[in-house]
């Protein structure tokens, strides 16, 4: 990939909406070797993380607010503590981030979301030198894809879908799953020749359960986000 | 606005990429004129919520999982509760607006995000029967436009983009910004003849330090996000 390629992903990324003209995010372009191999196993031993074409790591970044702030003279430090700002930090960043991605799809190239940077955060940040007030969300590796992987069933529209109030009925949204649950059977079936069969309730059920990154409360107030 | 280019949108956004194909999002289409004009009242009073083409809610859905934990006989509740699961609910959606929103343009469609829902969740689910475990996050107004704003200018590709590490001198950081300030002032002086000069220091430290929605902490515990 090349440096205007690059540019023209990060640019892409900041023509998206942003709440109220904040633009709450920065994105690090990790080049450094020694760094993406440590990122690579950081994230949970993705080899892609340290060999795709380029790495970026999209970060909500409520830093430079404090900077506005100080050039300002207004202390804006405890209102960028609230639940409200670090909404807009996660949601900025990732619409961002999308732009970025449909814009490297569209020069050919593919990509894949690491949301196991948040394994570690504490590691990525002293890796990164990424102060309070800024926090990595996820990787995105980019790079030509060698293959062709095709798209995995999505929910069923009616299940996604709801007109003018939520579906209340707990059975029919049942049944959308069940139906659901048949074709990601067939899928995993065709795709490995029998040997996965299971149930998108199954696999979901199985890891929503699991507490996750329990760590990132902790993590998150200790780096300024969420205290109110 | 048809409803095949409505279906076209919301097939886009499930092409998105899901965190371990969790699918945290479920989007609401308003029709109802009532509940159209009671949303534009709610969003304060933003007449395109009631009048634009199509308004879709977009909401974090942490319910289907609940539900797939039924199917499978998993409680799944306390997991869903964790932090790290609230940010895959925000990201997942938001990840899903951003390709809803490239379809429309794609469509010769315009736009226009609507955080304003964020101002009064209690009566919006209300409004839409939504239950807990799902969160509005933003609406989305679609339509043919009648202007052509044309782009506000970003923060300098420099300033939200780093290599290998996040940029640690901050003298650096608000010179970036204070050239910045220069575009942004000339972009307000000549969209207005004059009227207006500010800075984006000025705007947004003036706007960021303002305490918002602080209701939406309570909110979402009571929503059943956030506990852990």
């Amino acid at each position: 990939m090349t440096a205007e390629q690059i540019k023209m992903i990060v640019i892409a990324a900041q023509a998206a909406a942003t709440s109220s003209f904040f633009q709450v995010y920065s994105i690090i372009g990790v080049e450094d070797k020694k760094k993406r191999a440590k990122l690579a196993e950081l994230t949970g031993n993705q080899s892609h993380v340290e060999h795709c074409g380029h790495f970026f790591v999209f970060c909500a970044d409520l830093y430079r607010h404090l900077l506005a702030g100080e050039m300002e003279g207004t202390d804006v430090g405890a209102a960028l503590e609230e639940t409200e700002k670090f909404m807009v930090g996660l949601i900025d960043t990732t619409l961002a981030a999308q732009n970025a991605v449909l814009a490297a799809e569209s020069m050919g190239l593919g990509i894949c979301y690491i949301g196991g940077i948040r394994n570690n955060l504490p590691e990525v940040c002293e890796l990164l030198k990424i102060p309070d007030r800024v926090l990595p969300l996820f990787g995105l590796a980019v790079g030509y894809p060698d293959q062709e992987p095709g798209q995995k069933p999505r929910l069923p529209f009616e299940h996604i879908y709801h007109t003018d109030e939520y579906e209340q009925d707990k059975n029919k949204l049942k049944k959308q799953l069940e139906a659901y649950n048949q074709s990601i059977t067939e899928y995993y079936e065709e795709r490995t020749g029998g040997a996965r069969t299971e149930r998108w309730t199954e696999q979901i059920a199985g890891k929503i359960v699991r507490s996750r990154r329990q760590y990132i409360r902790q993590f998150l107030l200790a780096k300024r986000f969420l205290l109110k």
